[in-house]
């Protein structure tokens, strides 16, 4: 079938490889339709494809290779591209958040995938949710007239907020506050952009008032002037040195001295401080956590994109690559054709697929809370904060093994920085730790998952995505053929079964602990291993039923909702066979029907091989925002990777100083020595 | 309990956190003891300690930290390391092929675990195992009159050794071969130091006489002028770009263009071209993948050690940082007390003394199948070479995935090049991809376990490791309380069962599929997921067997055998939580008995608290071979997270170029706007 759709993301003039166009032949659907369907309708895509096209095909954003630079160039080039891609998106009249959220990922698909200045977003957002009605601040930032970043994290704290150890000390005779790191460890650290490049920064710090102590609240501080840019008195800035990754970012650390402010730099929408240093609490701080949840749900979509890229590469490269013989004399094969390629592969195209609608239901679900705040129902925040802070945790851990494992699949040239594997996992893999460290994470939707147990013993109802708790599922899986594994109904049931069991046995081995006389927080510490199991058995069923969900939705042609009901069916099935032992452990599979898992296992990687690469052509990932020689569209890898190898700075001279000042003097002693 | 052992791991002036110390006042064994167990007896470990000083007191190999290095920085300053090393080596009179790696290995520890120009031993190793007895090459290579490197892996090609395109052809009338590169694809492609430092190779090519291809022969090249190191003629050299890693080494590209080379440079200690080119065949070409079998064995302690080096990293750290609050205003507890913490330390300090008793039981089986060759017994070398490999992917895929969970068990300090993960893990995550890539390694020991389950069912017998194959365990767990699972033959029983079961299983299965019309090749291509299935249950079984041999067999104190004892229960206890499903899908295992499995599990989290920084103190890592600022001996992690970051070259200007060029014109464009 003839794949218009992705003949966008690539050179006009490429030939394509015929290894891989023969896989284009035989795909039973037309990708195009596949993508509309992830990205919305047709509409949207046209309308992603024209908007990214802006940027692709922008000069002004061409830069060498990433790999190639030095830090600095790659900060330096950055933060010029950061301000072009402003200037430009102001001067095109993109204001819609998601069409300049296209338009910003396109302009720096070569550089990475954190633009620099990214966090002026979060900051507005901030002062718009927590600021009073003065729009002082939101206006500056908004027009630029000052670069801000978001300080939280400190030296020696990070997701226990309460941990925080920088002071903001009202002092009532000037009617200021005062910013002060009283240790080393009370300094910021990690901020992005607050190293080098930022001027402003709102900063979490504690509230001291006529004595006491009021918790952390959120403050405006200007830390470098606006003529000349050096740090204001009693302010220390400093970069925190070279990362796994985000090269072209200035994370920063912030050390204050007794700091002086406005006492109106307070961002006062919620707590108050009075002009005598009275101290107003707020009405309710229910919200005062929307932009982290925001945040966290966004991260669900972004990482089934990543393991799309991730796949993509592998997936085409794979079609390309040939490798050892399986019916002698015959040549070389697709490594595609290896059963242990395809284990590889095909798991991680479907759970690209999952993640991806689940990243859609996230959305959707945010904005459906943020309706139901809006009317006074705040009933629905702790269900969205738990669902956030899980999926967020299980599809980021998830996707980062992927990528890994796609990368190794790639053998030795995935090593290289030509595969884009190396940039993709050294960029994306903070987010396991940051936003909420996954283990903690997975620990407050255990957290949420017991109150449900609770609540359900009480004889409480409740409805939502937790209601399977309060379900009388059966007790042994129904499948008697393998067939019967393909039925969706089959699937969910068990993953049903399985979450329900484990979450029910953590509750009762809190309970016990809880009964032994330990207090709740220790008890609680001595349950991890089966509240974190309990999470992640919770969030696999989430993604699986959302992903259902979506494939019965889809209005796409039958050939596009087919494939899609067979990635959902290898998503599923693929995870019964990998956690078989949580749906053992209690007999409700049998061995038998394992084996039989496995065998529909097999049967799926040999349905999906001729649809491979037309699935992760559906992804619709142009070649510049893949940056990867590895998986281009054309399949023209080897010719690519030569050129790109011959273009490294490593080559510039056929002799380097290296030889002259040690191998060369080096070899001719010992060549003379030898010959005495 | 003092620890002298560790002393001299860290500055003398340090002062000890005191968070630390006390963690190791609480140990139940003196750490030194454990060490000499590791290294093999206390004099080892004495002049192991010798030899490191001398390079680490040697301030010749001082340099700035690799992660403030351009690219180039990094590459001239590993050649220089190198060759001093090599000098150093011979005046220093260190010929011991084991103390000249202690050595090199200290010299190097702050620029990376691999060493440039690190292939001339394998050349070496290659001349004397396959060159004819002409010391020749030999002499040339031992007294670096010339620089070399090994050319299998082409642009195209990798683990399938028979798919090299290079060729050699024959010509008679000048007594030559002609190297060349008939395509894009058999450019040799990754070898380490190729592209800018070497002067020869060892390259294997095609070799063509009399007009018929031979298969892969080794032949000596000399690739540049040991004048002025520019490539001789016909001969294209260069740098493959950046990489994942190995930013210090120049792994390159070479083609060939017609280039001749005198016949005696074929390596023809086996095969021989005689001058008219008639070809002589090996009489046993057995050994020929000798030294492929060594360096795979070498991988598993070396994996122990790296892991071991991760784990301590991230338990140290864990000891110094705080977090969260278990009881309300008793302040923030070490995380190292966090039950989810232990989880993620303790059963990776287990698996790292595992594996190091794993590589040294390879190194002796290789050097007991090496007198058995000798004395005319090639019979051991299948086994030899099944469990290298299997051992080599096992090893490598388990310390790979922990790495990455270690780092991120430090949060988003684990990101930080400060903490030694991200250069840890880039450096050594090739060990899954090179030297046989593991899901091709796992599928070799998988052929020989068929082999041997076709021997038993014709009733032959074997020994060695594959013989629990021929036995006839138990088929059910024995265990009837929590206490039996601490059990050694309870614990292997149950890893002898499983791999026993899923060998068979895969048996099966393979039979059945060549019944079923298909061949052979297409057959086992089918069978994939089962026999790596296979190839990892037994190397599990394997490397627990070793373990509690090598627990058994010591005779150290009894306080650091039931540590020890305790280690190898906490690796297989943990193993069987892990791999539940295994051991449940026949019913060997109940969920009831798995159920104490974890309660078991939990006992041995709280048993190991108390030794958890000891245990790691004892791998006897020097704080200067570790490269971490988190993971000093002294525990000082802030102040000198703090000096390091003020160190990076990022903060040479308090106001860098980027603000010039691009912020500073950006912010004063806006400011003057909006007073418009």
């Amino acid at each position: 079938m003839a794949s218009a759709a992705t003949a966008v993301s690539m050179d006009p003039g490429a030939k394509i490889n015929p290894d891989i166009q023969k896989e284009r032949d035989t795909a039973t659907f037309d990708p195009l339709h596949l993508t509309y369907e992830l990205d919305g309708g047709r509409e949207v895509t046209e309308r992603r494809r024209y908007i990214e096209s802006l940027a692709f095909n922008d000069p002004d954003f061409d830069c060498k290779d990433v790999a190639f630079m030095t830090r600095e160039e790659n900060y330096t080039n950055s933060i010029r591209t950061a301000v072009l891609c402003i200037k430009k998106l102001k001067a095109l009249d993109i204001h819609d958040i998601t069409e300049a959220m296209w338009y910003r990922r396109a302009a720096h698909s070569r550089i990475a995938l954190f633009p620099a200045l990214g966090l002026q977003g979060m900051v507005c957002h901030t002062i718009e949710t927590m600021d009073t009605n003065r729009q002082h601040w939101l206006e500056k930032a908004q027009n630029y007239e000052l670069l801000a970043t978001y300080c939280q994290t400190e030296l020696g704290h990070g997701t226990f907020l309460r941990g925080l150890e920088t002071t903001a000390t009202y002092d009532p005779s000037t009617e200021e506050f005062v910013m002060h790191s009283p240790t080393l460890t009370a300094m910021k650290w990690w901020p992005g952009n607050l190293g080098k490049s930022v001027t402003h920064a709102v900063v979490a710090a504690q509230l001291y008032t006529k004595g006491k102590c009021y918790g952390v609240h959120m403050f405006m501080v200007q830390l470098r002037s606006l003529e000349d840019h050096q740090s204001l008195p009693g302010i220390e800035l400093g970069d925190i040195g070279p990362k796994m990754g985000y090269a072209n970012i200035d994370n920063g650390f912030l050390r204050f001295t007794h700091v002086r402010i406005p006492r109106e730099n307070m961002l006062m929408k919620y707590s108050q401080v009075e002009p005598d240093g009275t101290y107003k609490a707020p009405p309710a701080a229910k919200l005062s956590y929307g932009s982290m949840i925001l945040i966290r749900s966004a991260i669900v979509g972004s990482m089934g994109r990543v393991l799309a890229q991730a796949v993509t590469i592998a997936t085409r490269y794979s079609a390309v690559r040939r490798q050892s013989e399986l019916i002698p004399g015959a040549g070389e094969p697709q490594v595609l054709d290896f059963q242990s390629q395809q284990l590889k592969l095909f798991p991680h195209i479907a759970t690209a697929y999952a993640f991806q609608f689940a990243g859609k239901q996230m959305h959707q679900m945010y904005a459906d809370s943020l309706d139901q705040v809006s009317s006074g129902n705040f009933n629905v925040l702790p269900e969205l904060h738990a669902t956030a802070a899980g999926l967020k945790a299980f599809t980021s851990s998830v996707a980062m093994a992927g990528l890994e494992l796609l990368r190794m699949a790639c053998g030795g040239h995935g090593y290289s920085a030509s595969s884009g594997f190396p940039l993709l996992y050294a960029n994306e893999s903070p987010a396991c730790t940051y936003e909420g460290e996954n283990t903690v994470m997975l620990l407050q939707t255990a957290r949420f998952l017991m109150k449900c147990v609770r609540q359900l013993k009480s004889g409480q109802s409740f409805k939502g995505a937790m209601s399977y708790l309060a379900e009388r599922p059966q007790s042994r899986c129904s499948a008697q053929s393998e067939n019967d594994f393909l039925n969706p109904k089959v699937l969910l049931d068990a993953y049903r079964h399985r979450a329900q069991r484990i979450v029910f046995h953590a509750a009762e081995n809190l309970d016990k602990a809880e009964k032994s006389g330990l207090a709740r927080p220790l008890a609680w510490n001595q349950q991890h291993l089966y509240l974190i199991r309990a999470a992640n058995a919770h969030c696999h069923l989430a993604v699986a039923e959302i992903f259902f969900a979506g494939v019965q939705r889809s209005e796409a042609p039958e050939a596009v909702k087919k494939v899609l009901m067979t990635m959902f069916q290898m998503y599923a099935v693929h995870g019964l066979s990998e956690k078989r032992g949580e749906f053992l452990q209690d007999g409700y599979m049998t061995g038998q029907q394992l084996d039989m898992v496995d065998r529909v296992l097999i049967r799926l990687l040999k349905e999906t091989r001729p649809n491979a690469v037309t699935l992760v052509d559906s992804f619709d990932i142009h070649d510049k925002h893949m940056g990867s020689v590895m998986g281009r569209y054309d399949g023209n890898v080897y010719e690519n990777m030569y050129k790109w190898a011959k273009s490294a700075p490593m080559n510039d001279k056929e002799v380097k100083d290296a030889y002259h000042l040690y191998i060369g003097p080096f070899l001719k002693e010992n060549i003379a020595n030898s010959k005495l």
